[in-house]
């Protein structure tokens, strides 16, 4: 049995890379997918594709199709999303991609630093999970073979 | 034919009351729920139902299940969700209950500063309609029933 | 019982003041919805609603947000769907409402000239009932209360 | 991580084999599903399969349910939907394919000239993402895998 | 609370209006809906609605729309459906509307005289209870309300 | 806005009652639904509907039929679900109809003393919320409406 | 792409080895699935599992446990579905596996004699397609993969 | 064809062993899945992840997390469910379980000693066969095979 894991969150910190190695030296068989993780190139990917848009928040709005599309294609083949708030920017888009996770019957593990408590707790009471680090939420997949 | 609304998001500005005289005003057969508006009493909920707990994490847990509870039954009863995002705060739980709504098959009407555009993108694609004022949500409503 | 109705299709003829005429003097505890059949209207309430767009297509993504925002709320209050398809226009947002329609389990009637049996085969084997007129349609309502 | 992709629209012209071409030369894990291409045989098949009908209205509708067979079970089957509409013929096909792939939770990107951007304008607000060429829809494919 | 009722089954006999006697009678607070009961009026609604067919199938297949149309409206308003097996006719309807109903989660009573025990083994144990009179099905709507 | 609560639980105690009076004495707009409370007549409901079964399992199928139907029914009337677990029993019943609940969205509430915090402790999770009395359920009840 | 298709309907004739041996030769990538074909430990599972039952009712309900189990997983992995109505017997099973199969949005596949035509006129256009033979469903699963 | 079983119930005793050993024996092409089967891991997982809670309610509240997540994730995964009811313990999780299995959609053999009939009537009669031995179930496994 195999399972596939989205991993939703920041992506101005490596942790990604962190889960995938811990995972392989446990030899642990899931396959990860997520969101593109080049800020730079989310961002452009509207006018990468469609061309020059006419201002700001149409530059966004282009974007945003094609990050919604890459989601919604890797969310649904999830079996598991694991969510990582971090103590920088707004992330919305994690708050967004975690509840979606669970209307949809995801499996939901929450990665929070202790201060972020107070502003996620209801977004955590609805996880099936909360964790403070990488580690502890790798120990929770293990879990799921063990 | 009445439709009932969810307001999600901040509770420190007023802006549901104005949602509401300006529905009254316009006589549009709307029923507004939302959530605890007293913020307060929405982070006490859990220790004036269960008593006292013994750290500010799990008062936070207390209290988020009942606010949860609160939002599931009256957004299950919601015909549309209108969450609006302000210029402070972390608005996480406005994000969640956004992507909820999307998630569930509720039409959603985003309101949100245009400063706000670039970290909202990916959920301004996702709603029905994004806007930037109040007075504009209630335009986009009144239409429904024109 | 009261039924509630959603009508799609064509805004240029006034078959939708027929049905409701004929059903009130049948007496069928029917209510009809509909989208907006002022054309213009539904053509600019984007900018009615967000301001002046930098160019027509983004007129019309405006525009188009609204109008589904109207109908996605109407359709989900809907029992039964009727799409009407005439001889002039393209008329991709009939076909699109009306599969909808079906995706989510709403009993769907067909109204198209037989001039038009060929390209709407496929939307016609999919809808529970075709026929070619507005009073065949109401005969089809009328039957269900009989 | 392989994906099924079916490609709805028109079938006079070659742009199937154009999007196959460059998925494959992009060496995309994709595998491409969709209608019959073959005209002729997708309107001849309710008669080649069930024999002669009465009339050209029966013809069509025998014709109908194997088209319809054939595309309930591939597009269950995809993990995404694009649909290509043209400058010619009415199309409604596309269109209801597109609305069913929205309605059942597929991901669809919509591929249109811009000319057609106004009677498209509301299916498009409800695709994830729109292009106006085959090879903005092949990038659009390979940023899921990047 | 006021529950609806779908009673599907054999039309040829009163069990339907005996069931709605019993049940205003014991004031139970109950709407029942179902197909319509004059034989002839349902064979010849294809051809009462669309005008002469050119044959028996498709005067059958006609006919066959606006039943289903009107089943699917009404068994979709239903809590509850009942469905009544005789000892004539094939009534492979009523094994269509009593499976649709248990798949549609619609608790679902069957009433069957005990020799047709046999050949309706599999239906009854999908079905939550099965009797073998009218008035044993009466029995089970009132416990309802006690 | 009335909201419909099923009281699921041991038929043992008069908890029903004081919730029922507790909730008409704060002017909560709520209606309650739950099991047969007569627990002698819901374990003889098969044999009353059906006559004499062969032996007690078949006479305690036959009850369940019944018990079933009225459950399934009601619980899809509700828009919540309380469901309380005593010191005695197996209360298999309750766990059923609180995990039915939940796989079903329904938000739940459990009411459970202290000392079964243990053998709970998946179910409590899976809730909405867990309460130790009668009276914290109401409070939780009330605070929807505030 | 390979497809699984239940064979619903009667175990009395050879159909399922004539499907199956016309899709080997016309190497049609489909696994087939479908009920116990030996009728008579159809109708002894019950007893073969929990051993003897005190009377043929309680037989017939032991074995419908275990065919419905069956049924129910089968069903569940497969992509079509064929049901197949003869001139004998009463066939409920049939119509219960055909409805179901719609229900669950599996495609349908009706083959039935040319005078059932009528009994079967309901199901058959709940159906995608009805066709007369067996060759002529081996056609129509072809035509998917042409 | 492949079948993925989840196996819920006791683990206490070796029944899990029993069942994979005999469907190895006879050759099923089953994966059986389940719940962590070392009590005291299973009670103390919170922990293990998290580190020391405060209480033994929070120990619990944190074990349960993980206890859920890997229930969810298996289940999900499987095709059919089996429930082992025993004599000692609450069980109530089994109770949960199996309920969720039927709400999901999952078929449901049930093991239970014949002592335990009365209890367990209604969740007996929701699933798809109850049976008293392990031997019995993995018979009633083997029959969807033959």
């Amino acid at each position: 049995m195999r399972l596939t894991v989205y991993l939703a969150g920041e992506i101005h910190s490596p942790w990604r890379e962190e889960i995938k190695e811990k995972a392989k030296s446990l030899q642990l068989p899931i396959d990860f997918v997520g969101p593109m993780e080049d800020h730079d190139r989310s961002d452009a990917i509207g006018e990468e594709i469609l061309g020059e848009q006419p201002n700001p928040i149409f530059r966004d709005a282009a974007a945003s199709s094609f990050n919604n599309l890459r989601t919604q294609v890797l969310m649904q083949k999830a079996d598991l999303v694991i969510a990582l708030f971090g103590e920088k920017y707004k992330q919305w888009n994690t708050a967004m991609d975690a509840s979606a996770a669970v209307s949809l019957g995801k499996p939901l593990i929450l990665i929070r630093p202790e201060e972020l408590h107070h502003p996620l707790k209801e977004l955590s009471r609805k996880s099936n999970a909360t964790v403070e680090t990488v580690n502890q939420a790798i120990k929770a997949l293990a879990y799921i073979f063990d």
